[in-house]
């Protein structure tokens, strides 16, 4: 395998490797066909080579974005001339204006937009029941987490594939989540601050300030963007009950999409609205329980019973969403999704809050405390910490 | 008009003033109806005046969220027994288990979810092109908008349909921005900082941070949730070139929804990839440039050249997409849509960045300085800052 002399001919950080060549080339109508080493073909318009340059003059080198812009050659540009090199670089001539660009193989290859290399970039959860959590949540100490880059990754991975992950001893200190959540990076604030405690208090503005039971749910569906990872840290756990439930909500919708697919359409339809309101706030979103994207794969679950305001779809969607909604609910009780863990303190579970819902057991303080806290970081930057990671 | 006696009766810190009375109700199938004074008919069904029960038992009195939870009564539940009070308090009563709710008739009109009522909610940006904003461009005091809460209420909503204001008199210290955002709430952290300065650098990471010309775009269009509002303060300005273009992107999607269907469609269904990496970071989003409801309205736009990766959709999108993409950047080139505004000191301008679009021309720093601040606040908090507003 080849590797990178020259970085600055990528309009990127990343790398790319070199693991295939280009063998032969084809200039067709509207676009540039490369027959590569494992015969594999890739099919490369001529629009899009061109709005691809990474040339000095196309590309700011200091940010490496690019400066030219594609409204600024004619639609239907062709090269004049084209070729590979001995370095298997494809070079190719254009006029009108006159310019060169120059294609390195290892970034051609890797955005080849075939089918089969779209497929194959795309990413899946790893759904959960309890069964299979019970065995595999991942668990990590919180010393190797602060000190050891690789074990950061191998969390982060396991964090976006089961949405799920464990960190033990974690200083029970006051704010000891802040430094595990900033090596992601830096922590979400939302209407209920940055680090929230979350304690039984008087002057409750949440179901979350009480001792009440509160129901499987995500956290703050009454804003556009449900806060990404959701950090829950115990300092002190001496009550009696509060144990937490943890739901795979991915899991519940990919259920009812197998087995109810009538009632998943009405959830990934028809929205509800989400209120969150105090006397100096009146958050309000309007969203589905089941977000899908446009191959109708499940990307986002939004439900907070107590956070819910009124039905407000037309007359004929009402009871289908009431049935559909039930259903999610009636499914989330089922004991074989539930998985239960009682945090002790210097426990930390970090977890995707728009995929696993999250509930817990009413408690008693007559016997001792209950004292956690706990932080956003978005899903942003655990995607974004995941690739920097993974260019050494 | 009457007012409430007692608003904790509504499960909620809105006031729901009563503009009609019911005169009579109707016991259907699944629903119930309510003939109002003014003839308007609603109709609720069963499940929905259950689940909205705004007794004690169902909602607790502290934060005002639901407890009760409608998966705990039988799906076709049904009133034993319905009817008027002379408060105009609709009364029922339910078995199964044995329940009572009572509604309050400004609450309940305001909830009712007829077609009409739903379509009479919908709120609608008011575009703009060159012309009307020239014109009609919202203008504010710094000192007003600090000390009167009225001129708050009418500078948010302002923004909230126009998506542009301009605020004067600003301090020209530095963080000077920070109080006029925090008139609406707490300031949005994002991968550049919370308030971020705007000057050529020698290590910019992001061309905003060099003396280049900028083309039209939104800031941010790398995360999944684009900053809502964007504040631009001008701390210094005596530098050659550098005004501010700004473009309501709602205009220029609304032209080619009317003039160029398909590429609309194209551009609303077929998403782009933006990238922002620099050493540290390595920020990606997929998604449409612009963003439509379930009613196919414009909702979003997301757009920088600059900052897009190589198109990455199946072969037979990739030439519509195109023709699409050059399509609205060709629109927004159009004078008639470009509003120029050189901001002088004091100067601040506050737009919604998921709509407008802004660019600024090349700027010499020979004969001068330039210096502005930014931040974000979301959309979130601006539409729950006018909602609390306007309970008064």
């Amino acid at each position: 395998m080849q590797t990178l002399d020259n970085p600055i001919e990528i309009a990127s950080f990343t790398p790319y490797p070199i693991k295939h060549l280009p063998l032969d080339i084809r200039l067709n109508d509207t676009s540039l066909s490369i027959i590569w080493d494992d015969n594999h073909q890739s099919e490369f318009h001529y629009l899009w080579l061109r709005d691809n340059c990474h040339c000095s003059e196309c590309i700011t080198q200091l940010t490496r974005e690019q400066m030219f812009e594609i409204c600024d050659v004619p639609l239907d540009i062709k090269p004049t001339d084209a070729y590979l090199t001995e370095e298997n670089r494809l070079v190719i001539n254009w006029d009108n204006p006159s310019h060169t660009s120059q294609f390195h193989p290892g970034w051609l290859r890797s955005h080849c937009y075939s089918e089969a290399n779209l497929k194959a970039k795309q990413w899946s959860a790893k759904v959960w029941d309890k069964e299979r959590i019970s065995t595999e949540l991942a668990s990590y100490q919180a010393q190797d987490i602060l000190q050891d880059d690789k074990v950061l990754l191998s969390w982060l991975r396991q964090l976006r594939d089961d949405g799920l992950t464990l960190i033990k001893h974690v200083a029970t200190e006051s704010d000891s989540l802040i430094e595990i959540a900033n090596r992601i990076s830096f922590i979400r604030e939302t209407n209920f601050g940055t680090v929230f405690n979350v304690r039984a208090k008087a002057d409750a503005n949440s179901a979350a300030y009480t001792d009440l039971r509160l129901p499987l749910h995500t956290d703050l569906p009454t804003r556009e963007l449900q806060p990404g990872l959701q950090f829950l840290h115990c300092l002190v756990n001496d009550a009696t009950g509060g144990e937490s439930i943890l739901v795979d909500g991915f899991k519940i919708a990919e259920h009812m999409q197998t087995y109810y697919p009538e009632e998943f359409y009405s959830l990934s339809t028809f929205p509800m609205s989400f209120y969150n309101k105090d006397k100096h706030s009146d958050y309000r979103f309007r969203g589905t329980a089941i977000v899908t994207d446009s191959d109708n794969k499940v990307v986002e679950v939004r439900l907070a019973n107590f956070l819910r305001g009124p039905i407000d779809v037309p007359a004929q969607q009402t009871l289908p969403l009431y049935h559909a909604y039930r259903r999610f609910i009636e499914l989330t009780r089922d004991p074989k999704f539930q998985f239960f863990y009682r945090l002790n303190a210097g426990d930390l579970i970090v977890f995707d809050n728009r995929r696993v819902l999250h509930a817990r057991n009413a408690f008693n303080l007559e016997q001792g405390h209950r004292h956690l806290q706990g932080c956003y970081v978005d899903r942003d930057e655990l995607l974004s910490r995941i690739r920097v990671l993974e260019r050494e």
